[in-house]
């Protein structure tokens, strides 16, 4: 442990400069904007939460959180999802508002990282949540509205996988028998490595029956003829049900004119533990990871003393605008220069470009030490300065 | 230490709400806009800093610090103000750009409360800070943004009062001799107690003038000719030059027009420890504390590597909304319920209204528990429900 040096920042910390925050300025506001047309609405909850209440059933791995002790003890966490803390409004400060709730944040989330390089600690997620609606409706409207988000923003190139996390737990039980077991095979598809499973598979020692069974979920990726594929692998009731929600959801989506943008994929795991049904991610061309995501958690509310269904998802901003890759354009900025002669005449004129919708710097000579540096940074620059009703442009 | 409730925050967080959040993003789009055409650039940085660079430079109570450790021991601290971390990013980030820097921040700040139904522990500011300009017309600016700023959000009963750092710590000092006993004398400033100054005065036994000086400091609020009332308590230099910084402020804040928003009042004494020179307040009628201040702090940029003359300021949001004590407004919302046959119908026409500007929520009615108790959430209802072809009005 050495002493930090005054100008580093934590782990994974980064400022925000002025190009990219007007991006991101614009991104959201247009994102925020089209979820609002949705009927969703905007609510804030604290960056820090009880451990006991929010943090545990986040679900994150202990390891990611940021955790510290207020001053009687309690443990407290840096909100690591929205998910965890909306569900705690639902249950309190909004209990009596009927379900379903359609609530949408826009809100900075928290994961410790354990090296330099790698991931943001903090990032900004705009997302929503739609509680108290168990119908295949609530799904499609979830994936919809991300869909047409993620297209409003500017995004063109992208797919969106779905996937059903009854289904894939359902058939791993029955074949490998306990959920440590499944688990295994779980993280091999959360890693997106086929080959991998597909080794530990054979190494399982399974009936042909049943290793043909793990082995044929890895081609179970397509369009809507998926689920009639998916049907042949398995022999029960749940998966089944599974399989039947896939299958009107898709037709639901194609009224929304979305389906064009899906592929089914039954072998999406999301990393969150708290999801039960239909689960969902965004990916962009050329982009490492998921840009946005989510998915249905018809047990999360209990906690919460209000039970209820419910889906959501979350739009990961930095990721998007990775995606989207345009210029980081700023609005140009006028620089006005001025003597103290000239100073009343200076403001006056510095009003009147304001405006008329201007954006512009007001600088007394007197204060710059580098004029020609000052001036780079701006647009346009102009002068108040020299004898009195003459002025002169640069 | 109880296990907290799962419904309940620490101690003074909050929810908003979706009316509050509506205002609340109203007033800081107007603010924020109207900042960027005096050609301030905003930035963000991150919500945890190290405690031995940003912490101990903001010069906050240690016990209002919101501490922890990170993986390798390091102390983090959740920021308590803006103008440590952006005196961080001109010395790093953006050591490259010429001073003087304008730079804006809409930021949450965090200060640990010690009790139940005391002040918000996070809050969000807006601010901005004029870096590397030592002039008064730099202080001037940068108080006339802030008049002009609580205008355009609707604000109109307010005052701002303005003081100097220098012209009561030069007085304090050559009257009492240390700096311990003057921080006694400003200690009453701080906390308004007027009459346990005048007390606390009478029993240090000075001499009649030097007593007579400090009483007369309570006198020196008013107008323009507060200045020439104070030259008189004076004997020295510096708090003449600090006298004379005022009078010249004065005349520019005359050129800007907000010379009638303006008292001078050589009694302020702001609570953050890094002021060096003209100082300011805003007040609102029946509001408690102060919603917006600043002011300059020629010395903190030091710390960082780059010295510089800097000046700026912070409104609090949450004590603006307050001192507005407008109603709170939410645009409205219009709730279209469908049945399964009418689903795609409904689709398009949800799409026809939002694409209109409406906002429009879109309900799969068997998704609905209690629909009388739903409808009273929004401002209209219609439904798509029945025989194909009818439609019914509610």
């Amino acid at each position: 442990m050495s002493k930090p040096l005054v100008f580093e920042k934590p782990l994974g910390m980064h400022d925000t400069l002025p190009a990219l925050y007007e991006t991101k300025k614009r991104i959201r506001t247009k994102i925020a904007s089209f979820i609002q047309s949705w009927g969703y609405q905007f609510i804030e909850t604290p960056t820090l939460e009880y451990y006991d209440t929010v943090g545990a059933a986040s679900a994150m791995l202990e390891k990611q959180l940021f955790k510290l002790l207020d001053q009687e003890g309690n443990p407290l966490v840096l909100r690591p999802d929205m998910t965890a803390p909306i569900a705690r409004v639902a249950g309190s400060s909004l209990k009596n508002a009927a379900y379903p709730l359609r609530l949408a944040y826009d809100s900075h989330l928290f994961q410790a990282q354990q090296r330099e390089g790698g991931r943001p600690a903090e990032y900004e997620q705009i997302g929503i949540e739609l509680i108290g609606d168990g119908t295949r409706s609530a799904d499609a409207e979830v994936i919809a509205l991300m869909i047409a988000a993620l297209k409003e923003a500017g995004l063109e190139n992208f797919k969106v996988a779905v996937g059903h996390v009854g289904f894939m737990n359902k058939l791993f039980l029955d074949v490998v028998g306990t959920q440590e077991r499944a688990e295994a095979l779980r993280k091999f598809l959360n890693e997106k490595n086929y080959v991998g499973y597909r080794e530990h598979v054979k190494q399982l020692k399974l009936s042909s029956i049943d290793e043909r069974r793990l082995l044929a979920l890895l081609g179970l990726r397509g369009r809507k003829e998926t689920v009639d594929e998916a049907m042949n692998v398995i022999d029960n009731y749940e998966s089944e049900a599974a399989l039947k929600e896939l299958q009107s959801l898709w037709s639901i989506l194609e009224a929304y004119d979305v389906a064009s943008d899906v592929t089914l994929d039954l072998t999406l795991v999301r990393h969150i533990s708290y999801y039960t049904g239909i689960v969902f991610e965004a990916y962009a061309e050329g982009l490492g990871s998921p840009l946005a995501g989510g998915g249905r958690y018809d047990e999360l509310l209990e906690k919460f003393n209000r039970p209820a269904q419910a889906t959501g998802f979350g739009i990961r901003l930095d990721h998007l605008i990775e995606a989207l890759d345009g210029e980081e354009v700023e609005a140009p900025i006028s620089c006005l220069i001025f003597t103290k002669e000239h100073q009343a005449e200076a403001i006056a004129k510095a009003k009147e470009m304001r405006e008329r919708g201007k954006r512009v710097v007001l600088q007394d000579l007197s204060g710059v030490a580098d004029i020609d540096a000052l001036t780079a940074r701006y647009d346009d620059i102009s002068f108040c300065i020299g004898k009195k009703g003459k002025e002169n442009g640069s």
